[in-house]
């Protein structure tokens, strides 16, 4: 009874999330602090008028997020959760048959959904250094969307403006810079999708603004895409209370910079602790740090910690190195976590 | 850029949400009612945990509501609204190329989704007394799911539980039974997915639980097929908020059914309200009535009321006479609604 495409596909797992009992939770980038006092307060307010159907629109967020973003309110969709704007791009942009491009290793989502639709996916293999290949930019007639995670998941790295620039006017189709990490990076990219209108930009509210339980991204893209794309969207895709709380914390900006720097801080003090441990660590512009061992294997140390409570990611990449790819938390979750791993190297 | 089938179709329009302004608001089927206070202190709760992703199965709520319901938990799949298990339901079963089927009229999002997906659609039209013809359960190569809002909209009409179990035998593809309003009906059709693993039934939160804010629904199918379903939905796409508010609505069946009893009774009042106003009324199962004049031009009825911030729907079906959708509010808003109809009859 179901499409080939989807009885073939496995399906995406994402990142233990146990419901019960006291977990160090670094293991799915989320944030250690909670959100600015004015979200909950907007919240308890949207409680209490929720017989009506939300703004299918978003209107509120968009106003604001244009504000801080320095952004016209029409080059902004919302959507439930970052994730949701990747579906509705791909539904929109790739048909059966068709092709997405991804760099490798990043983020195994995006190979899903091309499953789901029935399109194939290219995986391009990062340089070394975790530059692209001049590869990654070649286009031919079935490439019709690329995903460009940026700051990149597992690695933390990132491509610089001048190459996605590049990349977007040698490629034929759209690229979507998933800027789920930009926040914690030195510069992104919102101000590129001006200059072409097939580069756009996602954003999440989930890791930066600590509201993963919330739901909430939003892409930024010229008007002329945002319409087609609303066209594929489910009408109210976005819930009364998580766009009454999305626009209560973008509007806080002065909460989100103090955590954010917080979170900087710490993500150099777990980078520091690693490297003294005998890690290989890549300096990381998003909220986690990835590293590997030359001589010690990973998997142990992984259980270890779960043992011990302590959940991070244990990522096997096929022709790469294994690692663990550890979310920033507060300094004493840290403290904590490098001192079990302490035991076991 | 895009694909062709989003470029050639018209996005769905759903019913008008004034962001502003007071208005009598009869157009979208809300309950004039509001969630029981155990829902916001659900949600008031729940705001003060949001830096985790939720669960994303909403365990708590399908354990809720399998008591409620009398149906094991891994017979259910939660939703953000029940748009969002239509949508992964048409792209779980339908390809490009394949077909759907809806009765005509009923809920246009259906074609919407089998535009998006790049299939057809075939609508079939009711007979004169509102049953379906012996056409909607011949089965053809191509159709791959059939959508059976029960009861209907516009119209408020049921098929009955006998015809739909027989339609499910001789149909070769599952058939969704939309039960948005099925909990204004005198009978609905949970007990029959167990008889037949085509039959699978939706059902939203929106209206019968006054939380059209929240965007919760979910579905009841066999566990074999919720498995397919889950690789397509989105890994969160209930956030903690909804599932915790959902979880604590469903729980409250004293309050659930003492709104559900003044909305059916007000149901009535609007119902010879109109006979008495020379309209031809349609006996509604559902929380909405559909009406139609022999004389009158009905545009004209819709405007007026729209001019005194009434809001109903108004809805002209090509082949059908057009006709007034107008939502059950309070006994207030309605006698609002009839007395300025009167002004124009």
């Amino acid at each position: 009874m179901f499409r080939d495409a989807i009885t073939n596909m496995q399906g995406y797992v994402p990142g233990e999330q146990p419901q019960a009992g006291k977990f160090i939770k670094l293991n799915t980038n989320e944030n250690p602090y909670p959100p600015s006092p004015v979200v909950i307060e907007a919240i308890r307010q949207t409680a209490e008028n929720l017989v009506r159907y939300p703004d299918p629109l978003a209107t509120a967020f968009r106003i604001r997020a244009g504000e801080v973003l320095g952004v016209d309110p029409d080059w902004i969709l919302c959507g439930n959760g970052s994730d949701d704007i990747l579906t509705i791009l791909t539904r929109s942009l790739v048909d059966t048959g068709e092709m997405i491009r991804l760099p490798y290793p990043s983020y195994i989502l995006y190979k899903t959904l091309a499953e789901i639709q029935g399109a194939r996916s290219e995986q391009i293999p990062f340089n070394e250094d975790w530059s692209l290949p001049q590869a990654f930019g070649d286009g031919h007639d079935q490439l019709k969307l690329v995903f460009l995670p940026n700051p990149n998941s597992p690695t933390g790295t990132v491509i610089s403006r001048e190459d996605i620039l590049d990349l977007a006017n040698r490629l034929p189709c759209p690229v979507l810079v998933d800027e789920a990490y930009a926040d914690f990076a030195e510069f992104n990219c919102i101000d590129l999708v001006k200059e072409n209108p097939k580069i756009m930009v996602s954003r999440t509210l989930s890791k930066s603004y600590g509201l993963a339980g919330l739901r909430f991204g939003f892409l930024i893209a010229q008007p002329q895409m945002i319409a087609e794309f609303c066209k594929v969207k489910d009408s109210y895709n976005c819930d009364a209370i998580s766009i009454a709380g999305a626009t209560a914390a973008i509007g806080d900006q002065q909460w989100f910079n103090n955590n954010r720097n917080k979170v900087l801080k710490t993500r150099q003090r777990l980078h520091d602790g690693l490297e003294k441990l005998g890690f290989d660590v890549i300096p990381s512009q998003a909220n986690f740090v990835w590293c590997t061992h030359s001589s010690q294997p990973l998997k142990p140390i992984y259980e270890h910690l779960k043992d011990n409570r302590v959940l991070v990611r244990y990522m096997d990449y096929e022709g790469w190195s294994d690692g663990l790819r550890i979310s920033v938390g507060t300094d004493e979750q840290i403290d904590a976590c490098l001192s079990l791993i302490e035991m076991k190297v």
